[in-house]
């Protein structure tokens, strides 16, 4: 109706505001802020919410609307300035993979090295674990903190991990909720909104990124994975937090354990610098990128470099502990592993013939971990800590006929049965022969 | 997870279901019906239905998930059967105009001619106006009636109007008000099933459409309405009710009022035979195709003679009474038009030059008419049903300067003068000169 007078200016209804991303415009700063203040209001629903949503997957939104979205869901809540912190505030996020525990090593190493970490992470739902349900796996260790609490352990030990808090982008809990259950969670801009809004939140100097591709990934292929990455780098750089991100490989697992106790074992080895080759080079990778981030090293090489020895020196499985301790956590589980819980049941799958393990479908065995309660099929389900598997025979590894590939760990001996042919599918195994390299980071993103 | 072994059939999940559409794949018509019982028995949600709807709204649907769609919609209530009614029931929609009270005299005319008009009505919405507002401006009517007694206000007197009852459709309810406030109510295969999801629910033997086109109209060019039309033909067709479809003109207001007691005013001097032209008119076009479609009659022509020659024995507007009485209103007031409600004010608008109106925007008028209270902003708010406008200049007319164009009829004589620009503008007043005549039919679909 254009010819009817309009007050000057009214914040767009809930209607208008949909109706202007259904049909492919762009909006403006304003628009996306007004949106989440309604939204946080409760006079834009979420039924609402996740039309807009369905909208926005469909039409895409621009690198200005993705930018405005971040910082709208980051200033919906507190951001934490933890004045008591002097050190540079450098944190690192994964998109997320299949036995991938590398934040567990990788805050107290960094840490170690003269950066602060102050760790903001979520719990695993769908295939890929959360960081802070490996940390559960640890008898008395407390992920939920109050904003004081997680500034004095940062400000003590150097490093602190913890869940999310309802301070802390309140849009993007909500927001993420509902993405989760109405088929809008796979998109691109409403990716970096989600990840940059609670990350920053942590009021961080830097911030790296480690955006995994493959089969056991969210991101399948490069590309996507490479775009992704760039608009991470590019909105954390225009919110004022210096970014770069890596490009790592995620088909086989990460390591030789996936499940939640297990996972945290593996840690712990990697910090007695008796850990994998991958997860190590991973850990090392990463915390180099933080360290340049940081400016506590000159060049990549240096920071690696320095990172190997302090690993070697034993002091960051230390600070380890005393981060377990300040969260309430037992920290003789650095020298005695079985304070770790165990799952009630451990067998053994074969392999059918002999050959070179030329694949890992870590897809398949990460979701057979979370049938067998390793994870989470609903958001309200209880984890088992012991649950998972230990890869006795991983990419590259020559077997016989009859050897064994994987151990499983399971509340019983017969939870495993219905998953067997399964677990056995996820093994590739080809003819005896040199084995391939396997490239472990694939890409980087400075910005 | 192909490879893991799934029970052999599991309803879809709420979130598979929208993953398909959002994806642009076809749902099967068991994924449909799965859909509206999971929706009806909260198991998937509101939040979750808005974004299947806005995927639907920008990825489309198919004429079998259309057909669908209206099935499991018209199943998730009951359908009336009306044991009682022995003649051809038939009914009339109209996607919704400015001026459009053709239901109101259409019922009783109808069954007059020997059918049975169970019509069941909406409210207005937006700046179309309601059958049942206009209704009840009818001192005591009630459009609130149980199955019961709607079945036997159709079987004494041969027509009756209510509202959708909660065990007619109720999915269809749910839903629209959904769409109403996601911007997904302007999308053709939702439109169809809403419609006859609604309409069906009475057990039809026949449905006429009058599908509108032009500024006043939902539909505003002739390709969509057209296309409109043909979909809820055929897919009422399709679903075992015969259907026809006539496309109208919707630019200027139809008749000379707008406003729910003027417009009941109008509807019963039409039944006095001394009705507006183009009103009368289109009365007795959609009266034709009812008396064909239910085997009354054989052509539309000798349909029509019929129809022109009830209305002027007087004895349609003794069945209206008749209707009004049985519903709990004032017969009486088809002999006396003071006992319809009045608006406390009435003020003139005047011609600003001379010259013949070659338009008049029934959009401005419409929208201006809910402004002074004859229509709803929001679902909650109260009509005044005395409050309107009477066309004192339709299209065609020749006037002086100064000569009065409207009279309005408002709550106090200072709500419209915030309008009157908007009014003055929706007349268009050219060269005076031969006038064009106004088309009225503008299409028919036979299916």
């Amino acid at each position: 109706m254009p010819k009817l007078q309009k007050p000057p200016f009214e914040s767009p209804s809930p209607v208008q505001l949909i109706a202007k991303k259904r049909d492919g415009h762009e909006h403006s700063e304003g628009e996306i802020e007004s949106m989440i203040s309604q939204f946080l209001a409760g006079t834009l629903t979420d039924y609402q919410m996740t039309a807009w949503l369905m909208a926005a997957y469909l039409n895409g939104l621009s690198q200005t609307e993705m930018r405005a979205l971040t910082l709208a869901m980051l200033n919906s809540g507190r951001t934490l300035q933890l004045p008591s912190v002097s050190s540079t505030k450098v944190d690192k996020h994964s998109t997320g993979g299949v036995g991938d525990k590398i934040s567990l090593p990788l805050a107290p190493l960094v840490a170690e090295a003269g950066l602060a970490v102050p760790m903001i992470s979520g719990r695993g739902l769908g295939h890929t674990g959360g960081t802070l349900d490996k940390l559960e796996a640890i008898p008395g260790f407390r992920v939920n903190l109050s904003a004081k609490e997680f500034e004095r352990v940062v400000a003590r030990v150097g490093c602190s991990i913890m869940g999310q808090t309802t301070e802390l982008a309140p849009a993007d809990r909500r927001i993420y909720a509902l993405r989760d259950v109405t088929g809008t969670v796979a998109c691109r801009p409403l990716i970096v909104a989600s990840i940059l809004s609670k990350k920053l939140a942590a009021g961080l100097d830097g911030l790296v990124l480690d955006v995994k591709v493959g089969r056991g990934a969210f991101m399948k292929d490069a590309r996507s994975a490479r775009a992704l990455a760039r608009a991470l780098v590019e909105t954390s750089r225009a919110l004022g937090t210096p970014a770069r991100a890596l490009l790592t490989a995620m088909d086989a697992p990460l390591g030789l354990t996936i499940g939640n106790a297990l996972e945290v074992r593996e840690s712990i080895l990697l910090l007695q610098n008796d850990g994998p080759s991958d997860v190590t080079e991973l850990t090392l990778e990463l915390g180099a990128e933080m360290l340049v981030l940081g400016k506590i090293s000159r060049t990549h090489d240096e920071a690696k470099k320095k990172l190997r020895s302090l690993l070697e020196s034993g002091k960051p499985l230390e600070r380890f502990a005393k981060m377990i301790e300040a969260q309430g956590g037992n920290p003789r589980v650095i020298d005695n592993l079985k304070l770790l819980p165990k799952a009630r049941s451990t067998s053994l799958l074969y392999a059918p013939r002999a050959g070179r393990i030329t694949e890992i479908d870590s897809l398949v065995l990460a979701e057979v971990a979370v049938q067998l309660g390793a994870g989470r099929k609903r958001a309200q389900d209880v984890i088992d800590p012991g649950v998972g598997f230990e890869l006795l025979a991983p990419v590259g590894h020559e077997v016989s006929r009859g050897e064994p590939l994987l151990r499983v760990h399971a509340k019983s001996p017969g939870a495993v049965r219905p998953f067997e042919s399964a677990l056995s599918s996820a093994f590739s195994i080809g003819a005896k022969g040199p084995s391939r390299t396997r490239r472990l980071i694939l890409g980087r993103i400075e910005g």
